[in-house]
């Protein structure tokens, strides 16, 4: 068995920011936890190397960020989700920061492109956050029927529109269910 | 202005694999450019050091996994997408391998968990790819309604049901259109 320096499949990856996403959120416990619950709106901005790679990117709705959670604390394995303060999950159940890679997904809306810059719409993404990808969000590809959301389906979140998402909010009710 | 050398938007990210991602797919001429097209099935092996933070993840339908392209080749800023070869796209508005970071996301359907392998079908991922994260599909999260998108609207691949995406069959059909 190769040691672990050896196995390719753990060599670790380094990867370059390829912009900055810029938001109002200053402060992790006034960050929505997830953007689908808040129209807080923000800025991507390219850096402009990069620029030539957003073409057509108008024509899509939505976007996929793929950033880096550069004030992610330890990672841990298993950790209490912001919605379900009750009992702890496995880190891979759940979307908290504190990964093991604190790696960070976010479907944005795309309200428009000036040169190298994005307005979004829908950010639950702290100012100043490294971002490493972006992704078209296809209907076609991202949508699946059928799902079954474990432990968030026990959240009653559906159809409840917009609302304060923010850890500190969430404190402040005592108990996150809703 | 700082340099890149001092800008700490510019510092690059290291990530260390927390597993590795087993499929039929040996070949990028013949894995599925998109997982909703197909039902193969695979292996996410999950290092054991991590086994821990998959508790409850079995209580989920469907996985995000995101991981590397190891057998990406030269970034590039725009191509053709494997569905429309018709003419050249930005790379951030395609969902191609070929990207300045290497990352690929994909949604699985999870069939079971046994210990630190996790069974997944609907798989687009080439055999031995590097596994950085999972998070759950939520669907809460995760859908957004009224999407546009762009290009691959064009396409017609809604409701096609199961059929062979792989590049070398949409190479052999002469052009992608359906």
């Amino acid at each position: 068995m190769p040691s672990p320096f050896e196995d390719p499949t753990r060599q670790p990856v380094t990867y370059r920011p390829i912009g900055v996403i810029r938001t109002p959120f200053i402060e992790q416990e006034n960050t929505p936890i997830q953007g689908i619950f808040n129209s807080a709106c923000g800025t991507v901005e390219v850096f402009p190397e990069y620029e030539a790679g957003l073409l057509d990117l108008e024509q899509f709705s939505h976007l996929i960020l793929i950033y880096h959670f550069h004030r992610a604390n330890t990672a841990v394995l298993r950790q209490k989700p912001f919605l379900d303060v009750q009992k702890e999950r496995g880190i891979f159940a759940i979307r908290h920061f504190n990964r093991p890679n604190p790696i960070g997904i976010s479907i944005v809306e795309l309200k428009g492109v000036r040169g190298n810059l994005l307005d979004v719409c829908g950010v639950d993404i702290l100012d100043g956050t490294p971002l490493l990808d972006i992704k078209p969000y296809v209907r076609q590809f991202d949508h699946r029927e059928e799902v079954r959301s474990g432990w968030v389906d026990e959240q009653h979140v559906d159809d409840i529109g917009e609302w304060n998402s923010t850890p500190e909010a969430l404190r402040q009710r005592g108990r996150v269910n809703l």
